[in-house]
């Protein structure tokens, strides 16, 4: 609600009383067939895109021509969102139905974030799990909320890496 | 590219030389069936979203039960989106594939945001519009980018109205 002066935007205060700590919130396109790279590019050209930051697939770096991209992070205007290529970790998210898009929160409490929301209604798609070290580590939950739009609930990472052009 | 001290990201230089300025960008989810209050209640109560403003259809607001929403800004971390009931604006959109999120950049120069992203390769979902003084006048161009993500380019407004809880 607006106007609340003594709103504190960064935490949530559900009917628990618990809070939550909300490191970020961003939407993510994932896309299939290797094209992170190529919408990278198309970003920057159809939209000014600014990339700032990318961090590419180590494994899979040597017996591909074009490396699988984790995620870039491209900023237009004021807010930025990421590419990312599809690999296994997304396949589950984008066959229940989703379209590539997905709203992507970051926190401390993964856990905390993922029961919060289904006492709220969403659905958890799967169990919460360990993102391999080429993801930054940490923990990764799933949920589908009642509108049909997919959240991934991430660990805060301090990923920070060059930016390739 | 990061660690460009001289890049100024509010502007776009194309390939043309011709600059666009871009007001904002932000996630636009919208919903059938009416389902956009639900939505904002769901997300305030999931995630802690902190509602900015609302902006209801004053046209259907006598003959329904609930109002329809124009869009319902929300913020999440530092980042905010809308969530807007589909009306026959949005249809045409979202026939062609769309999934229900769609990309909004808001700009002084829609037609030259639209012609910028269509020489990149996009593709232009009919031809830009008037909008009707419910959704704060301006123009509105459709695009479909070749990754399949729905954009639309808004004139950029001033709207602001208190958000209702």
């Amino acid at each position: 609600m607006a106007n609340e002066g003594a709103a504190n935007t960064e935490h949530i205060n559900g009917d628990s009383g618990k809070a939550v700590s909300l490191a970020s919130f961003k939407a993510q396109l994932v896309l299939p067939e290797s094209k992170a790279i190529e919408a990278v590019k198309f970003y920057k050209a159809a939209f000014g895109a600014e990339e700032l930051v990318r961090v590419n697939h180590p494994k899979r770096k040597a017996d591909q021509d074009v490396p699988l991209i984790i995620f870039a992070e491209l900023k237009i205007s004021n807010t930025s969102f990421l590419v990312s290529d599809q690999t296994d970790d997304f396949v589950t998210a984008l066959d229940g139905g989703g379209c590539g898009i997905v709203f992507r929160l970051e926190t401390e409490d993964v856990a905390g974030l993922v029961a919060k929301a289904v006492e709220a209604g969403a659905v958890a798609d799967g169990e919460i799990t360990e993102m391999d070290d080429a993801y930054g580590g940490g923990l990764l939950g799933k949920l589908k909320d009642p509108f049909g739009v997919l959240w991934f609930v991430a660990s805060a990472t301090k990923k920070s890496c060059e930016a390739e052009s």
